[in-house]
């Protein structure tokens, strides 16, 4: 007879981890204990069930191959005893055991280990909001939420929704909700833009244009105070700023680690509850393995502990920890920080940390933002792609990159392989500037949009040029009349006239006539060059810097970026 | 006044060199020589052109902001002077000059220089056919090339057409000319299967099927022998098998570097001819740079020095040289050999070494296939994607993957995430195992495919189970008569029935009723598993491991896979 494991937790990790264990190890006397009904499902895939693009919930709990994964399932293909409804309430070190509670028949046991995997998973964290336990309140983390939310869509009742949290699941359920169902649908968000820890402003703002334009209504810098309902039923969300109608209410404001059960047993914890464990995925305690949702591991950039909460984390977690409980001895390298989300026409991606979230680490960082085309720009289908890179100054450094593009798929390309860079080095500039990716006209420029962040990056450490974004230059222009500066707009001929004639502020002067404009261009006040997307701009400033001129910001992504935010001068 | 600089070659490396090298040292000197009339293009472009995708020639010569680079360009916009029509016929190292003729005047002089950088790219490598001089015979590698090709085509006097060569400008070829202009088109290929040196076995039949099924006729282990004519223009191709009518032929045998102009100065090359140069991209001589098409740098998977010619590679080879003759001094990491290429419905992309070359290598090296779903198998939208990884036994370091998949960004995607990781260190299997990748069921799955093509490696190496490719399969069925091997579809229900009431030895045995089929199944004899994609069938062997059978091999991307390459087995 093999070892005793007990796994607490049913949902991603716990179950990956006891397959993996049986595998190595078949005469492991493994049991998984989960406190719901439903285990094993693809809890990412929430939204797209609400959405009605998938069918059926089974759906989100069936193999590849179409099969449901029930307990009878890990029973009779996998070799290991499932318990649903079944609570874990403690966890005794000294005895290795846990003890635990059948909610159905109401009775306890005590369950021997020789090693223990915590995966007890996150719950959706709900601030006290008054009223928040009137009906058809609801977060995205069950499949029952998601069950009742789309009965609630399909009855027809919901003509205007509210989505309390700008981050993924919200922004995700907003899309499904609007875009399938035609619910107004309005995001309210604390922040002053969208996505705003795992995002810089620039791209927050790029995320909130692309809701816009598909009717979703964004509400940033607003907090939620209160729900007020009519027969138990919410009716109403109440800010600091409005009230908003809305018959139904999904509340997408984070999550909490359960790290309760393993700090009863004293097992140290993060600040937010998530259990710590080392490079073997083991706890302070050699016995006990945490993984998921319920666990911190290290940033690989800051060294530090961190908090990642994702189905693909915990699906390769999982698997370490299997080895390990089965006698093998592999390693998790921590994590860098990757994700990429969907919304409507614009995909949003990014790995490492924000230009924010790097200067709050201590780090004296600088970022840059690039909008290029992403395939050969003679190549008839493309997409613009904005990268913004974020780079240390002193050491140079790469710490992270965020992007958007339509181009989803292609977005993740250049995401990943900076994500790969980051996970095993601390690549600087250079290796983004000189990195190797696939290319052909259908796929990439000759010199990719990755590879240009990293010039730019390069361009701007060195002291070549000063880049603004896109914000900063609509602030500029913005404040106008309270400044002096003068504002170039390098495009072709004619594409800034409207703007001109009504703004005599607006310069259009092409790039192929800035030399001949020289002397229109003044030398003692500070210049705002602006394109399309950064280019031409870049040419002209060039140009500038070969005749003496020292005073030029750049607007890197140009209108392009400008427009996206919607943040674009009008004519 | 500044350094004197010269550049010979103007087609990529030149001009990127030379335009950083003015941006950040304005007050050089520097002079771009190139023997033919148009520069700086796109040349990987050129198939796009012939198709008719891109309109205008100009297209390919022009930048980002619709500028043609021409001679003019440089002088105004970036402050050097190009001599095209010019060839640069000797370097005297010890006087530091270049003599050069200008072909138009017929005049010769010599261009002093301080730095020189050699930019002289490849030329077609054309074997010696009898009938090569013939009219409508053609390479793809210069502007004019593509425009007569494209004149042939339109003038409606090509029905039947002629690929000499299956790599990758071979099938650019072939694409445009049978996707677009309806043209008989054939590929001729010596080796076995197509692009040999940079696919495996697998993946190249998988190149072929899409070419197939697409109308384009694919000729595998035939050499062509020679052309024949009528009125001096080209009317067949006679190969070692058979004569095949063709009013045009496209030879895309391969590239000779040019660096002739280097070794008659004495300058170390490779046996192709391909100039070598440090990290520094410095050829033996410290005032000498190379780059691009025409030098070799380090392979940095084999350390040894290599070569890839791709404009990727050249324009960012070409920076570096520009910010060391500048006066900088920016090192180059070397290659590792990542390439994509779009045929119809298939995308194939790659990094790395090959198993085959692994093998020439001295890698004692295996190689796996996974076959999967690339998204979320619950999200509507989503595609097979077949990933080869390629590992040393021993050190169970990475050395390659190869993949190919109808979404070709997302392809793209997996390939450059483990091509960064192959560029900054020497990673295992257990490192693209755990790799962090973004994830969203709209991007991929939970445990994603290039997560998977790392745990099946693994599996393998710890001797789990043994996989065998769809070739290896196809091989076994096709010489069933002559083995003892027991055969068994794990597909679902009724998917084997029609194989098996043809061929007896075809058993139907789904995954959910392996159990109870045990009594059938020979313990004596080996097993060869097949499914869909593998994953049904590798969750049958689990079974039967547990039921104590050990001879059993597991046939890697299943029914997919060898459809994909036409060798499914027929009712």
């Amino acid at each position: 007879m093999g070892k005793n494991i007990v796994v607490i937790g049913g949902v991603a990790l716990g179950p990956k981890a006891a397959c993996r264990c049986l595998r190595l190890a078949p005469d492991t006397n493994l049991t998984l204990v989960d406190e719901n009904t439903f285990i094993s499902y693809g809890g990412c895939g929430l939204p797209y069930y609400v959405s009605g693009e998938i069918q059926a919930l089974d759906a989100l709990r069936s193999t590849n191959y179409q099969v449901v994964r029930d307990p009878a399932f890990f029973a009779k293909m996998k070799g290991f005893r499932v318990m649903t409804q079944t609570r874990a309430t403690a966890i005794d070190r000294a005895k290795q055991c846990v003890h635990v509670k059948h909610l159905d028949s109401n009775t306890e046991e005590d369950l021997p280990y020789d090693s223990l995997v915590l995966a007890t998973g996150a719950k959706p964290r709900i601030p006290p909001f008054e009223g928040k336990d009137l009906r058809n309140i609801y977060t995205l983390t069950k499949l029952e939420d998601a069950d009742q939310i789309r009965k609630n869509c399909e009855s027809g009742a919901v003509t205007d929704a509210v989505i309390i949290g700008g981050g993924f699941i919200g922004l995700e359920a907003a899309v499904a909700l609007a875009d399938m169902w035609g619910i107004h649908t309005t995001v309210l968000e604390m922040d002053n833009t969208l996505m705003r820890a795992v995002l810089p402003e620039t791209l927050g703002k790029v995320a909130e244009a692309d809701m816009v334009k598909h009717g979703v209504t964004v509400l940033t810098s607003e907090k939620t105070l209160k729900f007020t309902g009519e027969n138990g039923a919410v009716t109403a969300v109440v800010t600091d700023k409005r009230t908003i109608k809305a018959q139904l209410v999904i509340i997408a404001t984070g999550f909490i680690p359960n790290g309760q059960l393993a700090k009863d047993a004293g097992l140290p914890t993060l600040g937010n509850g998530a259990i710590i464990v080392d490079a073997f995925m083991r706890t302070e305690d050699p016995h006990i393995y945490a993984g998921g949702d319920c666990a911190s591991i290290v940033n690989i950039i800051t060294g530090k502990h961190g908090y990642l909460p994702l189905g693909s984390m915990s699906n390769r977690q999982g698997r370490v920890i299997g080895t390990n409980i089965a006698g093998g001895s592999q390693t998790f390298p921590g994590f860098v920080g990757t994700w990429a989300v969907k919304l409507f026409d614009m995909s949003i991606a990014a790995t490492g940390l924000t230009i924010d979230r790097a200067r709050m680490e201590g780090f004296d960082a600088i970022s840059v933002t690039v909008e290029q085309l992403d395939r050969a720009h003679f190549y008839p289908e493309k997409d613009m792609m904005a990268l913004e890179i974020v780079v240390d100054k002193k050491t140079r450094r790469v710490l992270g990159m965020q992007g958007a593009s339509a181009n989803g798929q292609g977005l993740k390309a250049r995401i990943d392989a900076v994500a790969a860079l980051l996970q095993c080095a601390k690549p600087t500039v250079a290796d983004v500037s000189n990195l190797e990716v696939g290319y052909a006209p259908p796929f990439a420029a000759a010199m990719d949009v990755v590879n240009v962040a990293g010039n730019v990056a390069e361009n701007v450490l060195d002291g070549h040029f000063t880049a603004i974004n896109g914000i900063d230059f609509a602030d500029l222009w913005e404040k106008r009349s309270d400044n002096t500066i003068f504002f170039i707009d390098a495009r072709p001929k004619g594409a800034g006239d409207a703007l001109a004639q009504k703004h005599p502020e607006w310069h259009p002067i092409p790039l192929e006539q800035i030399e001949a404009e020289l002397p229109t261009i003044p030398k003692d006040r500070d210049i705002a060059l602006i394109c399309n997307t950064g280019l031409r701009s870049y040419e002209s400033l060039l140009i500038l810097q070969r005749h003496g001129y020292t005073r030029i910001k750049n607007a890197m992504g140009g209108m392009q970026a400008l427009k996206q935010m919607g943040l674009d001068p009008k004519a």
